[in-house]
């Protein structure tokens, strides 16, 4: 079974929803990267049971967020919060720089409300 | 049973969680403000049937909100929003006025950037 990593970053979103042991198991195994072995041990259950839990804990995360599309937006935000801070820098650096009237940071903002329309999408 | 408005945010971003039908019964209740005899002869059920089926409804959307605080950080997203619209504003006003080396466009910037490291906690 390939570790996906995307699982990894769905455990801190919604491994609320799942219960503490199969949040545990989870946890053990994406995110401290422990083998199914190792992790039966640590909770004293078979190998098939891990990999039952883990299965079971996989499909709760997997289907919540396609339905609630939590992860992904967040991965937008993130993506839109870096373009706004090097837009920001930008400003910066044009506005120390003595560019009074500057077309360029009047392009850098008309830039930035356009993002920022975005942001909560 | 008073309305509570906090489901009809919570229904836009987990709905897709629950049955189509119980989707339906909230949206009915909750967004076209109908009645729970309205929406009962809409679904051929009883009363009772009705306000059963969004107690459910209610208890999946706000424990699912508990857990995963999605609705509570989209509130916090809008507003950080909102305040960096009036910032890169603020810029435009400045920079149009002419205002080279502006102390008030490098504060401006300032928070922006501030904002920005916070805005996908």
């Amino acid at each position: 079974m390939a570790k996906n990593l995307e699982l990894s970053y769905l455990i801190d979103f919604y491994g609320d929803v799942l219960t503490d042991k199969q949040r545990d198991v989870m946890d053990q195994y994406y995110n401290a990267d422990l083998s199914l072995a190792e992790i039966a041990e640590n909770f004293g259950i078979t190998r098939q049971g891990v990999r039952d839990s883990i299965k079971r804990g996989e499909a709760i995360l997997l289907d919540l967020e396609d339905k609630v599309g939590f992860a992904r937006r967040h991965r937008e935000l993130q993506d839109k919060s870096a373009q706004l801070q090097a837009l920001a820098k930008d400003i910066e650096f044009r506005n120390n720089a003595g560019y009074a009237r500057s077309d360029a940071i009047a392009k850098d903002v008309e830039q930035m409300l356009a993002l920022l329309e975005t942001l909560d999408d």
